[in-house]
């Protein structure tokens, strides 16, 4: 049995999480805040960050989401996420390197600082810089909505890909600490509903922060 | 024929150019200052970064170093980077991303803002950021001489491989700018002697970043 290393609001474990759901393959959660930095888990990830899986009875240690994700789509012929042409793929990947960079450090990372790091250290968030995170995933929802408006089904074409479960990885991280304004993006909104009612959504959409409730109501609902 | 969209110490696009030239993949260069934000430039990359490729004659776009990397190794057999079983391709990216992300951010950035950016703006370093960019440096071929010691010849394992060619493209960054301190380091030193002394290096280590000569006279020789 795989062992999964996170913490219920790491995007990156739930872009492997939605992965891992789609694609049907088993696993147990272990708890890990890699700020932290314990000892035992720095040994097996230099770069000291979730998740990190580990199948003890093969010896086998996947680390980085991106290259858990490329492993399992390699090994699962089930529900392929990078699909379609060698230009559709690099065109998944780029959009999930986007998500997964540029959307983090300049959204999720910031709204996560504030409403999520500030909490368990028993502090206030700082309002200016919350209220420029908030802006800053307002600003990715568009580019969002941009995406899914032009002649796109799904985030990076026709076909549901790792671009939508990165992205919407991110977004529901956003969701869960109220950074969503859904009401100016009707686009997206439609798009991660869709994806809320997806079974690989339903254990992510069931799990609490220890210390960090949902700043939503809606954040386990499928209709918001 | 491909357009490859650079400067001359863009890591990212020095991994890319690296790839390509040990799959003989022909290319011209188009220089692209990012930091410039070139409207048409962020039209075609919204996340405003380089490399870029674009194949005008089949209308094909290609965006993000690692997306463009498996779009190669996906669609020319010649020289593959990222072989193995399963486990060992999970490996390779993993360094890669390590390489990128932590080696990047931690070393790599903050010694091309006080040695590239700040000259190019004509001021002087901070010498404080820029003894920490040069520990970091150090810190990181520390992890490079570990890999090379414990049973690999190249960084992620048996065979020359995507791992090494991201890490020789950030590191041939700081060593242009003076932040490889070689004599503590002689596997990673070994290991790098080899890569420029390759073809696919030629290229790059003939080319001069416009206002920024190298900091060391060593830059461009195969024995330093």
């Amino acid at each position: 049995m795989w062992r999964l290393f996170q913490f219920p609001l790491c995007p990156f474990s739930r872009k492997v999480r939605l992965l891992l759901g789609e694609k049907g393959v088993g696993y147990e959660l272990e708890p890990e805040l890699p700020w932290e930095r314990r000892d035992e888990f720095v040994d097996i990830n230099p770069a000291g960050q979730t998740p990190v899986m580990i199948e003890t009875q093969r010896d086998l240690r996947l680390i980085d989401s991106q290259a858990i994700c490329e492993y399992f789509e390699e090994t699962v012929a089930a529900a392929p996420m990078i699909t379609g042409s060698a230009e559709s793929r690099a065109e998944i990947r780029r959009l999930v390197a986007y998500f997964d960079q540029r959307l983090y450090a300049e959204a999720i990372a910031p709204l996560m600082r504030e409403r999520m790091t500030r909490r368990l250290d028993r502090q206030s968030p700082d309002s200016g810089a919350l209220r420029d995170a908030m802006r800053q995933v307002g600003a990715h929802l568009d580019y969002i909505d941009y995406l899914l408006d032009h002649n796109r089904r799904w985030i990076a074409g026709p076909a549901l890909s790792l671009a939508d479960l990165a992205a919407a990885a991110h977004i529901s991280v956003a969701d869960y600490l109220g950074g969503c304004a859904w009401a100016d993006h009707q686009s997206a909104r439609d798009w991660y509903a869709g994806l809320k009612s997806r079974p690989s959504f339903r254990p992510l959409l069931a799990e609490r922060m220890p210390m960090v409730p949902p700043y939503v109501a809606h954040y386990d609902k499928v209709d918001f």
